[in-house]
């Protein structure tokens, strides 16, 4: 297989998917990180060499670059049990990665990074005037998981599949943006189920 | 083949997309249209039989609910040209796919639903303060595709794919939100090519 570089930020749950898709996997991959609170992707060199978008993570496979962390799982995950072969279950699980890069990720994970990395303080006024929405979009897409996953292991299928991988990688540190996971007992239940898949790895490793 | 039907509001890029991709592979699909200016899609029976986000499209396959409009493509379009085969440029025209939900619709899409559909008079002031960063961020959008297209003819090889289908949907109307494709010449000369494809059918149709 032709070399793997993961261009990262390494607290960014969109690039821990990625880490945890090639862990499932046994597959190594080769970590290059960059302080996006510094603009590190936002260089010349950057923009030009990894991502034209100026956004981690970037998947290098050889010498091509593919951004989009779900794009980069699919790519990982290609003929494995992470993605299903059914034709609707396939597209059910892209269903479910449109929907956490739609509904939760812009919520939840900008929640986090603006109250746990940028600082409450720091934030500027408009971003402080979309708390609000954000707050009560962030919960709509957390209590529709939560009913979801009620009688349900996993988001398609009876088994884990990169839409698991997804939605898991910022629902387990949504209480870094002040989301109290409490009131979405099946969505607690199958963060536990994830994280005890073999070969699992923590967000922080 | 199950019988296909199509929930959506007609106007919307996101129910184009589906109507589009059926067209260019000639597949009926039956359409069940939904006005979500009264809040159709919001209803106790749409969020229970249809979709529990609230949202269209919903591409209903027999007796099951496929939301998302590029997930919906991705199942018509299973086995077909539209995707490719290639490991790298499968996952590159989900690549994107997801650039179009996360980086191009919530900003050309939704200012040409603000602008075109509910009117600029009737925006919330919290939408109103909105409108810059959406601007900055949907010409982010243009201008990136502009880039990529500058000596390609489509996004993922040397051929239409789903990608093209997902980002043409709201590109094409993008001046209906006030945005001005004249200073992206190869977006344009694009437009005209997937706008050529046969059996290719027009939003308004």
């Amino acid at each position: 297989m032709e070399k793997l570089v993961l261009h990262e930020y390494a607290p960014s749950g969109n690039c821990y998917k990625i880490r945890l898709t090639a862990a499932l996997l046994g597959v190594p991959l080769e970590r290059r990180g960059y302080d996006i609170l510094k603009g590190e992707t936002r260089t010349p060199d950057f923009l030009a060499q990894v991502n034209a978008n100026g956004r981690i993570p970037v998947l290098q496979i050889g010498a091509r670059q593919l951004p989009e962390s779900n794009a980069a799982c699919v790519w990982l995950a290609h003929g494995s049990g992470l993605i299903p072969v059914d034709r609707f279950d396939h597209a059910d699980m892209l269903r479910w990665m449109f929907f956490e890069q739609y509904n939760h990720e812009p919520n939840v994970a900008t929640l986090r990074f603006w109250l746990a990395f940028i600082g409450e303080e720091n934030l500027t006024d408009a971003q402080r005037a979309q708390i609000p929405a954000r707050r009560a979009g962030g919960e709509a897409a957390l209590a529709l998981m939560d009913e979801h996953l009620t009688g349900r292991g996993y988001f398609v299928g009876d088994a884990l599949t990169l839409a698991d991988i997804a939605l898991f990688a910022y629902t387990h540190v949504a209480g870094e943006g002040d989301f109290d996971l409490a009131a979405y007992p099946a969505v607690v239940a199958w963060l536990a189920r994830v994280s005890a898949a073999p070969g699992f790895v923590p967000l922080r490793a």
